[in-house]
């Protein structure tokens, strides 16, 4: 007994399992005391929502499949990874409209630890010249769901992963599939994401990708920073520029706080690979991101230090671009083109630091990988990067 | 055994009744004949939409958690109140779209006898100055699907509630939540709404309400009437100008029948409670609302006489404003404002009169209300209660 | 045992069967080896469509009750009709946004091979003055759910029905029920429809019906060819005029490919009957349609030959119109109108040809409709036919 696969759900099949549990005696000694847990929710905006939940030692992760295969929750030994949302989710995608003429209807369901943007576009609302949306904010692939869904467990290298079909689909348009795979391992406070987008048409196209992963307390809170190999800071606007000095820097909660963003360029090391950091105020608790620069080049922070109550949180965003309009990035080249059958690969690895000499370890990691160089900090908004 | 209370879901517990039916044996000797039954549709528009029936005594009403806890139908001994729309509902907020850019969607699905329009706002579509639709017909919360549904019987009182909270949420922009209660008591043929909505967020918001309640026929029918204390009625448009003289009263049915819409302010007792009525043209039967005007300041009737095959309908309509577009109504100080974490409560009282002697004494108490007072009536639409 | 008859759900009734699956000892010994299934999807985008499978003799067809009463795949002898759209369908129109900005929301679930286009409108987008959508391409009909369907058969005669009724209603503006009939006779390989619209109101009301059926490989491909009595062709758009020599025929798969429409009036025998065929490159498979002209004037021919991962795919279309937009049509009377009340009715015959022979036969009685006329070729799109 190796690897061996239960498949949750596959349309095409005709199979659905409505509720799957399976326990130690399913995966093996390897994964002891490991488990994974399907269940579909009932009542309420969660109605028909997918859940996949995986324990695996101290970490529990929650997979949404509906909801494009996003993280909804995690916790480390019972403690909340991620951030409590006002939206009372996860919310199944039939309450949710994003054709909404505002474009924003993409918040109406926002709640995830880990939601992907994109991927034929993956940024702010764009409208055409008489005001008609042509992109909806952060598009669509988080509120398709799953096609088909599969969970492996190896019980020698202790791994389980949990693998998802995503479609974005319209004919005459978008042939994009995204086949997404989540993987714990037993033994490791770290988390893997590889996703691979296909444009299944013969005509060639383009795509985007943004990781929107968000925090909020216990590791986000007054003094929490934000430590990563900065080549290059740009404020998104002027709303940005207020709070410049302290980018990095997190402060406590305040109601009616204006999210802050801020447009990042990070530096790899020589296989251009790069590591983001978000640590607390008292450097024992961090969680760490490793993203490949070939793939994902460029770096967002938002933060949004508004009340407890009407979501405290910041997210860190690495993406094939800024989550600016889409014609925008387009005419900068921040898009991935894919030729007919071609497939972008897409890599991340998050780890999670729970004393001060892992958190230490991972700074010096990524003092390394800055070396001597000192970063650009703008001080104003960059026609290239931002809308202004 | 006192009250009881029974959970039909809630989606933060993740528990779902499918079915529940209480009768005798569970509710206790007070509540003898009285019945709730839980269920949930399945096929065609209605897949998946909930119904609460409560059966108490000779009322029975089929309350909608599905649909932001509106009450879909009602009958009393058998005869229906409420009205025949030619939606064929209830309609499952799946199969809808708010945001369609006609600002029209909602009436997809509008066939309940009572339905409540709001919160953030509760009037005819607004679009900006591009035609992008703002605030859509009606608002939001009758298409919001309850998170969680409680059921209490008090074999004392004789009392049956059904308690729903629905949420209307879009992260950075609204967070009210609305927790309703629906009594009905033994030996009284009577209802009573209370929805009190709270404000979710650390920022202050403001909130609109307005109840549509609808009847068609027994009771509504040529000579019918509609009677209450009334200060002030304002024509809303042109077309409601030509039906001035009758507006208090109702026609036959007739085909194309355009709808005439009277804006009111009622006077109140020593207390701010009001009465409205609408009353058979025999005067033996009839429905009264009671209302708190220091809730419930202004007041709509609409009538709506067209062929049965297309809605023969009046809507009563208690409201914190006039259902005018958002803004219009905002300008007028129309709204509820509430501070961070505040609650705005609503009482409504319905009692359903089966003879003469109880219509007689219901329009004997808008009289003690009405005094002396004639009632201002308006020839013209008025530039602060229309849009005109 | 003559006619005997099953509900699978009707939303008034409350009934539902969640499967249901009639063999040879329901249906009796006509119907030997026939078979009826009913089944509802779960997970992905199909999650909660019902598919009503009937199998009849060679012929298999799946009708789709929650979209419209289409007909999703069908197959002779286990070979596919219709054809492989990239669309991952069946999609559930809890999926779906009619109402998206664009008016291009119903390319998100194309992939059927028969699918209706109606009831209000039934053509390209149209918009008002501000860019507003107000007619979405190719109407609602095809994305709402029957409200009740029911099985019939009839072991005397070997017919197979499936009845269902779908509405499509919006208080205050239309109200159309569509009452569709799918029959199958046993030792047939032909398919008849017919589809009743009522409008259910007592005002006068408007309506259009196209039929949008799709055909791909094995019977479509390089050679192949529409062949029908025609009075005239006029080509749609410039790239339309592009095609126009080759207009009947089809080419190989090429990527890329912009799809060229024919607008088409065909000739009629003398009770107005007329045919349409298509037919493989070998002139032994073929498909036709036999057409009320009385009931759909206007045919529509559809090519979009391009790549097989695109959807190599023609329609073949006949209408009460052209699919142009709502009020093109209108102004050129190409629409039906309906009294109150009043009912439209629209049959359809489809017979397979497997066999040189009897593809022969139907070219014939094409020709003998066609008697000595040659069809009128326009060589630009026409003003009163084409949106210049």
């Amino acid at each position: 007994m190796a690897a061996q696969c239960w498949t949750l759900w596959d349309e095409q099949q005709g199979t659905h399992r409505e509720r799957l549990r399976l326990g130690e005696t399913h995966l093996g000694e390897a994964l002891e005391g490991c488990e994974i847990l399907h269940r579909r929710l009932e009542g309420g905006l969660s109605d028909g929502v997918d859940v996949v939940r995986i324990q695996c030692g101290q970490l529990v992760v929650e997979l949404l499949p509906t909801r494009g295969m996003g993280i909804g929750r995690a916790w480390i030994g019972g403690e909340p990874i991620g951030w409590q949302s006002p939206v009372p989710g996860p919310v199944h995608p039939k309450f949710m409209c994003l054709a909404d003429p505002s474009g924003l209807g993409w918040l109406d369901g926002f709640d995830e630890w880990l939601v992907r943007c994109g991927l034929e576009s993956n940024g702010a609302p764009e409208f055409d010249r008489q005001g008609r949306l042509k992109y909806p904010l952060h598009g669509l692939i988080a509120n398709r769901p799953a096609q088909r869904v599969q969970v492996q467990a190896d019980s020698e290298t202790g791994e389980i992963s949990v693998i998802g079909v995503v479609e974005e689909t319209r004919f005459l348009f978008r042939k994009l599939r995204m086949t997404s795979t989540v993987t714990l391992k037993a033994g490791e406070l770290a988390l893997r994401v590889r996703d691979e987008v296909q444009n299944r048409s013969a005509v060639a196209t383009e795509m985007q990708m943004l990781y929107h992963i968000n925090f909020g307390p216990p590791l986000l809170g007054p003094g929490a920073r934000f430590v990563a190999p900065v080549r290059r800071v740009v404020p998104r606007d002027p709303r940005a520029v207020e709070g410049l000095t302290t980018w990095s820097r997190y402060a406590d909660a305040e109601a009616g706080f204006a999210e802050q963003v801020y447009f990042l360029e990070l530096l790899g090391d020589t296989r251009e690979n790069t590591l983001a950091l978000l640590r607390n105020a008292d450097q024992d608790r961090g969680v760490s991101l490793r993203i490949d620069r070939r793939q994902l080049p460029w770096f967002t922070l938002w933060k949004n230090t508004a009340s407890h109550a009407d979501g405290y949180v910041t997210g860190l965003e690495p993406g094939t671009n800024f989550p600016n309009p889409r014609s925008f990035e387009g005419s900068h080249g921040r898009v991935v083109a894919l030729e007919p059958d071609a497939t972008a690969t897409f890599d991340l690895r998050m780890e999670f630091h729970r004393d001060a000499d892992s958190v230490q370890q991972v700074e010096q990691a990524i003092s390394d990988i800055r070396g001597t160089q000192s970063p650009e900090v703008c001080d104003q908004p960059q026609a290239d990067w931002c809308v202004v």
